[in-house]
């Protein structure tokens, strides 16, 4: 018996009960492969700030160190939102991925054939998109100094961030994606700025060079303004994308969108070693948080690119997946994505029908 | 009768076969209103190079600052793309905003109806769509010291730039913002990333400041990634749109490519005082240059934003657009924008077919 030691972030919203539904599906895929799950449960987010006064305590990152991999749900609402910024829930989520050194984000978007509709673009446009933006999540304009709020000599405030990249950072998290793309198609696709920014030359040049280790890589480049209009005008280009943290930011909500379902979209973000954060690319939802409405899916994909990025169980993450599809195949769907003819399902029983799918 | 000096940049690719087309509609416009065009042409982007070895020579900024407008086609092609940055015809562009002083670029993006099925969006979600970005050109990201690539402590190489902006700088394109949504519909969206950049913050605060003098305007702030989720999911939901310079070079091609049709869409840039540039939004497009084959809508609707923006000329202006939508509602298409049962112009005889309007 394989065993692993979870610590589960729940958040804020509807953190708790996606993170519920969550450990259940857990428990079942544990029972079905013979994997022991030991769940630790910390703060993150609005509930750290209104227990402890931080929006990550350091017991948190304790706990997430001292365990195999992190399932976080959502963080954050209106209750925080006047908060000076270094103590508002964004910074629990900054803060987390700077402590477990999570330097690789792995946002898949991918259409579901069930779910295409759900798109507000054209069927013949979005039919068979299967994108994985690898997003740089520890460095550039996030964490680039100098940074703050400066007066200058005419006594004004100035406002002051930097995008930095050292070359070590970009090779990273290049292999990282070129490794991404071996696995996929085989077609890597570098965003920058390189037509106006030095840091984007230096990331363009060593992509480039790192690309002469992956020869069966097809590599190419966009410039971020024109990457995000091609997201629009012709997705199927794109299978592979590697960027910047702020252009990744941009970009992965873009291509998450081309979906129509964001409620349904995992992540995976990853560091050189220790446990990896999984989680979904939607929010904390506060106007529905309570009510048994929100989608779990997304945090149920979340559980599987856990068994599959963090702790290298691609069958039970197949499993998982299956399990997603199936409902879906049967009709069943939350109101985020129900349609005309479609069974409407709540929270706890989208996940109690996951399990006997 | 009115005289007005128009400096002519024709540039690359197609540029001059679209601004033949431009200067063609202005004598006859100029007729009709009884004003008189005097006009000087100037080297830029890849054109000015070949000549004189610079993308901006200083002979070219002398003729645009002695004249009433600038009217610029498109710069680049793949001849210079591996010069050096600060020799390629981007720099040329960019030292022509930096040098007239254009730090309010719009940029309108708006669904014609002749032309709505050639969005990749379903009609349902972009009929009726019409969004003018306002991005700020001539600070940030852009032009932020300090940029380079510098040698770490450690050998390796450090690219950076740094995001800026002062009081004065948000204040000045937030005038131009809140003057435009006043003219439109009377709302505004703030674009930044006051969850994560300083930078932004002092965007939001200054901009919310601001909204005190406008207490007609309904001011709201998005984050840039939702933003670019927002204009996918729901783009009517938007009219003015306020941003910086490297959030508005990404949301405003995204916005663009709602329409489906970028070989429609025109852009102005204007500074305190001095004249303004107007340029399609389009690129060179140096695969079909000189094949008669371009669409040069854009830069005639770019005339139009001239004659209403730079000259106020506001019944000029609105004659152009009423004869460009009158050949769309008769059928004539380029080839970029052609479909079944209409009729393929070239690049000229759509000119013709414009001045018979
Ligand atoms: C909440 C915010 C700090 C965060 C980011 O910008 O990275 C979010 O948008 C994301 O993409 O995970
Ligand atoms: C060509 C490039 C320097 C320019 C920019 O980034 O501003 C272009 O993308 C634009 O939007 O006008």
């Amino acid at each position: 018996t394989q065993n692993y030691r979870i610590t589960l972030l729940p958040g804020d919203g509807i953190g708790p009960e996606i993170m519920a539904v969550a450990v259940d599906v857990l428990k079942v895929v544990g029972k079905k492969f013979d994997i022991q799950f030991e769940f630790q449960e910390a703060l993150i987010g609005g509930a750290a700030i209104d227990a402890t006064g931080e929006p990550l305590p350091s017991a948190t990152l304790d706990t997430c160190r001292n365990s195999d991999a992190v399932l976080l749900a959502a963080i954050g609402g209106y209750k925080w939102d006047s908060l000076p910024s270094n103590l508002r829930p964004e910074a629990g989520l900054l803060g987390l991925r700077a402590g477990l050194g999570l330097f690789a984000n792995l946002r898949p978007a991918k259409i579901l054939p069930q779910l295409i509709d759900a798109s507000t673009l054209k069927r013949e446009v979005v039919e068979g998109v299967d994108i994985m933006v690898v997003r740089e999540l520890t460095g550039g304009i996030y964490f680039g100094k100098p940074k703050g709020i400066f007066a200058t000599e005419t006594g004004e405030k100035r406002g002051v961030n930097t995008m930095v990249y050292t070359e070590s950072e970009i090779d990273r998290i290049g292999r990282v994606a070129f490794e991404a793309a071996r696995k996929r198609s085989g077609k890597l696709c570098s965003v920058d700025k390189a037509n106006v920014l030095e840091v984007s030359q230096l990331w363009r040049d060593r992509i480039t060079q790192l690309s002469q280790e992956y020869p069966d890589i097809e590599l190419s480049h966009l410039y971020v303004d024109n990457a995000a209009m091609q997201l629009l005008r012709a997705p199927k280009q794109f299978d592979t994308i590697v960027t910047g943290n702020l252009f990744g930011d941009i970009l992965s909500d873009a291509a998450a969108m081309l979906t129509g379902s964001i409620g349904m979209l995992p992540s995976a973000s990853l560091g050189a070693q220790g446990p990896g954060v999984f989680e979904p690319v939607h929010g904390s939802a506060p106007d529905i948080a309570g009510q048994d409405k929100a989608n779990p899916l997304a945090q149920v994909l979340s559980v599987a690119m856990m068994l599959r990025y963090g702790l290298n169980q691609p069958e039970a993450a197949d499993s998982i997946e299956k399990a997603v599809l199936q409902v879906l195949e049967q009709g069943d769907r939350t109101g985020d994505i129900i349609s005309p003819g479609k069974n409407l399902l709540g929270c706890r029983a989208m996940g109690n029908a996951l399990i006997l799918a």
